[in-house]
């Protein structure tokens, strides 16, 4: 008898209506509690789309043979190659992920911290999600040590964890899992007889080398399912766009079997306009590629030079390698900003940047680390304009931190630090500034 | 311990892509299996999806603030005002049903027969069907006076039914619950606290009157959630859009909080360039209104002369009022057919006229009926023709049955069933005519 299963709002979401909401009202504020990407749709991309506009059929659930196999030829430039019958596209991978935990069955293992939605889907799934803590500047992989500890136990008490979510690159740390840690998080799902659910939808998102980042998918290609999208290397999340990568082995099959029965009953198909869409960017000619690299480009110079004002604040953080996210952890600081500002967690920092400067940024407790942690994510990835001129500008510039608009943001995070911190503590500085609002 | 919930693939949609597999292999199949709507989008539609093909934020997770208003008209106009904020957008009406299940937590009640996917839903929310017969000639809604024994029996042995599902106009029989019997229903669910969610997605087509259908919505407005979507009145089921109205009452109200906290997490918000369209289609301009009409006339035509065949082969029939879809019992031809044929269940017919006829129908079985009852459900949306072109004739045709290749496809069904009830017994008949394929 199902009662019903309480799952918060996303609190990525969630912390964006309210934003928006503040903005409406006049108030001046800095976008970087949702990791939307704020850049325009390319050209060529949006009129593949319009192209597209007469496509009314729902046509096959897992998607259209064009899409899967520009899936496919993604996949295998990445070193990933797979059969395009393997492919299940979706309305985004977040129904994605929350089909495959439905597909699976079992219990969940989520890193801690992991992305706001994980533990949501397994608990609308019906099942309990395991927690294991990552290793430190590995964010999204679980410990392999403590995943085995943690499912025998696990089992012991009569649970039955069947699948481990991991997130390469990593939201919210924007760290990367290092190849030894995924190789042995591999070979504890295969010993441990579990499936692993990658989520790489920050694949292109990874700043220092042409090379893709690692996968688990190499290590244990029997037993693990990759998920991406155009979401973020693309910028078009309202598209809602994903595709699912399943292994080619009897787990596989079967779960693709599985994976189509339940796309078929909850979505139907994907929105065939976007599909059409989404199988030319996927087959990545030059202008896709090239556009994937400046949003690179763009994402690691914004996120480098906020990431320096958190480290000038004192606060740790892990070299910034992938994705548009910060994890600043203010321990060194716990009792300057407990005596100075009754700062004593993740929420009373997160409150003191959104009321008192108009910042908006997520506590840890939004990705299940405890509250009194002081930790915090920062999206970098609406710093870039207020206008599509000025986004585009940005994605072009050789330096964007040499926009003003976009050094403006850089400063204006800074100024609340030393706020913060109590290195120059007057806050409000922005509002006799022109207003700027994103 | 969540063991996987079996679902299966949407009869429809696999009806269609084994109807799909045998045209590729050069065969001639008469697709009535699945009721999408064979015909184009109107260009004004398609233009505004076009030209909102830049449109990449998620936006708000219950849809913009434009497509719930214009939602909201939309049901205004017929008699069911309600205020925008208590109207939730998603990718199509299937996925916002699941949701509201989801949210509602508990049992379902679900109508027999009923559509393929309602019972699906309630097992993937981990609740139980429970099926309560329709009356007959009324269905979508379950017999009032069943509904309250099935309930009441089912609380005394501790099960926990909260909802009941009803479709009006129904899919699969294509008739149309009484107000009397929407009435009773209403009374019903007050008195046993139940929840209605109403599927409207067939509320423009309703053929002869221009009074909408009735909705519970008008007998229990404090607890009767509708959903809605273009995806038969407009023929856009490939865009993904859907609607619902949630009551305004503290029920609607907690509903409306926990229906869009799933909504983030499973959906984020509906594809963008998709909601802009489909506000202006909710609007009903002229245009929208003219081709809404032109649609129910040809659906109405159609369905009728099938209907004609069928009921001229022996065949019991309700009156054809609404939908697409036709749900013939070959009770009274039972010896015949068994007899001539080994034709004993729906099963049997389906294949009969599937093998033999490349006719796609499915089997009562496939609505929550039993195996052995000799009824099927033809839906007629997919005969207006091979091409765009031949499709907007039919639209525009004063009387569509002149066109030859409507003519063609109801012989081709009264043929079929000839050759069935023994009338003409001579299989294959299309075999040496001009290819004709959809």
């Amino acid at each position: 008898m199902p009662e019903y299963t309480a799952v918060p709002m996303s609190a990525t979401l969630a912390a964006d209506e309210a934003l928006a909401r503040r903005r409406r009202a006049g108030e001046r504020v800095l976008p970087m509690a949702s990791g939307e990407i704020g850049l325009p749709v390319l050209p060529a991309l949006r009129d593949r789309l319009a192209a597209a506009a007469d496509e009314n059929a729902y046509g096959p659930v897992p998607g259209s043979e064009a899409l899967r196999t520009a899936a496919a030829g993604y996949w295998a430039r990445r070193g990933l190659a797979v059969d395009p019958g393997l492919v299940v596209a979706g309305p985004g991978s977040k129904p994605l992920l929350f089909a495959l935990l439905l597909a699976l069955g079992g219990d969940v293992v989520v890193p801690v911290p992991s992305w706001v939605s994980y533990a949501a889907h397994a608990r609308l799934a019906g099942a309990r999600p395991l927690p294991v803590p990552i290793r430190p500047g590995e964010g999204g992989v679980p410990d392999p040590e403590r995943l085995r500890e943690a499912v025998t136990a696990a089992r012991a008490a009569g649970r039955d964890p069947r699948t481990v979510v991991v997130t390469v690159p990593d939201n919210p740390t924007g760290t990367v899992a290092s190849p030894g840690t995924l190789r042995r998080l591999a070979a504890a799902a295969r010993e441990l007889d579990l499936v692993i659910v990658s989520d790489e939808i920050y694949g292109d998102l990874y700043f220092d080398t042409p090379a893709p980042a690692g996968s688990p998918a190499r290590h244990a290609p029997e037993r693990t399912v990759v998920t991406t999208g155009l979401t973020k290397n693309l910028a078009v999340g309202g598209w809602r766009t994903g595709v699912a990568r399943l292994p080619d082995s009897d787990t596989g099959r079967a779960l693709h079997t599985r994976l189509v029965s339940v796309a078929s009953q909850i979505w139907s198909s994907p929105p065939a306009p976007v599909q059409a869409a989404a199988a030319y960017a996927f087959g990545e000619p030059p202008e896709i590629t090239e556009r994937i690299a400046a949003g690179r480009r763009l994402h690691g110079a914004v996120a480098r030079a906020v990431a320096g004002r958190f480290t000038a604040a004192g606060a740790l953080l892990a070299p910034v390698r992938a994705t548009c996210y910060l994890y600043p952890d203010f321990e060194p600081l716990r009792d300057r900003l407990a005596r100075t500002h009754g700062v004593e967690g993740g929420e009373d920092l997160a409150r003191f940047l959104g009321e008192r400067h108009g910042i908006g940024v997520l506590p840890a407790g939004a990705f299940g680390e405890q509250g009194q942690l002081l930790r915090i994510r920062a999206a970098t990835s609406r710093l870039y304009g207020d206008s599509d001129a000025q986004r585009t500008a940005a994605l072009q510039a050789p330096d964007p931190l040499a926009l003003p608009w976009i050094r403006q943001a850089v400063e204006w995070v800074g100024d609340a630090l030393s706020d913060l911190t109590g290195a120059r503590p007057h806050p409000h500085r922005h509002s006799t500034a022109p207003a700027r609002q994103f």
